[in-house]
């Protein structure tokens, strides 16, 4: 199965070349990000698709100088939503019923159930919960990445306050939550050469048949 | 690009025909998701991979009554280590250095750095870290899934701590997070036939050129 091949190929690169990705691929990945299950299907999350050199190099220096920030075609800033309001249930429930073309009130009961799901949580119970979902959207991600043989660098490593000082996240109702660099690997980067390491499927997995 | 078809072709299966996946498909996931990305490379969870349907009709009990529990062929537990110690670290710096082939002395400066960061958190910190590691290799699982035409069904509405209890996982040092049922679907499924609903891309991304 390709999938193998392509995740066998990918790792997360140090550094990067500075050249562009196709916007095909670009697409491709971006709308693999768009597929992606979440939790009920309510995506609570925005992908900030950032190429402008000057607000990168900012973000460069709220993210502990890490060069694929600027060396990468593209960054990919993940952040969830603020809070999960009455509002997004329902504009969600409106959108699904359109979409499928059933009335709104044939969708009472699951509305009904993810309203009762967000009002169990906190504030920050809801922000972790839709971090959750962005780190399944980040796998759909690199698996899509690898496919195209485009190098992707997921970092968790940067400062989220000022990330969101810089992108204005506060006013768009968003907490970055995790970065992720697509490009293409430089001959520079050591690990490209590096073994690949992974746990041993005897001690991963447990079977119980 | 064909893992854009997967991804349309997929959805949250609810009703499986009881079907059993081959053991190649099977190892085929299992390997994608042992080789999906993790934060620094450690992989804090482990899958439990249950076919045996004695369990999985007490665990059925402990998941709101969920049919794809048993009507799938396999059905995965995702599980997160209860804490991550230093010994946890100290043994992924050794298999690393082991698979490598340098000496642990190399990796020093890699190995602080992962207990810093493992130090900076508390218990449940480190617990949703991890939780979010295992968010990846869902997603990953997902697009393996999908490429193979396997459905899935990703679930998060289950009672961790009976599911805990029915595996002996709190022995293993492990807490259930999320689970996956693999299958196939129902033709009595009424979701097989109902349009896939996501957010539109003018609103899931914001562009910074």
């Amino acid at each position: 199965m390709s999938l193998i091949e392509s995740l066998n190929w990918r790792y997360a690169v140090k550094r990067m070349t500075g050249e562009k990705i196709s916007s095909e691929k670009l697409d491709t990945i971006l709308e693999a990000i768009r597929l992606s299950a979440s939790s009920l299907g309510l995506q609570p999350y925005t992908i900030h698709v950032i190429s402008n050199p000057a607000v990168r190099q900012k973000l460069r220096a709220a993210g502990y100088n890490q060069p694929q920030i600027v060396e990468s075609s593209h960054l990919l800033v993940f952040s969830v939503w603020d809070d999960i309001t009455p509002a997004h249930v329902d504009g969600y429930i409106g959108n699904l019923a359109a979409k499928r073309g059933v009335d709104v009130a044939h969708l009472k009961g699951f509305g009904d159930m993810i309203h009762g799901k967000v009002n169990s949580l906190t504030v920050e119970g809801r922000q972790d919960w839709a971090a959750r979902q962005v780190y399944i959207a980040l796998g759909t991600a690199l698996a899509a990445a690898a496919e195209l043989k485009v190098d992707a660098a997921p970092m968790e490593g940067f400062e989220p306050a000022r990330f969101d000082e810089i992108l204005g996240l506060k006013e768009q109702g968003l907490k970055s939550v995790v970065i992720l660099a697509l490009g293409h690997r430089s001959e520079e980067d050591q690990l490209s050469k590096a073994a690949k390491v992974r746990r041993d499927k005897e001690t991963l997995f447990s079977f119980v048949d």
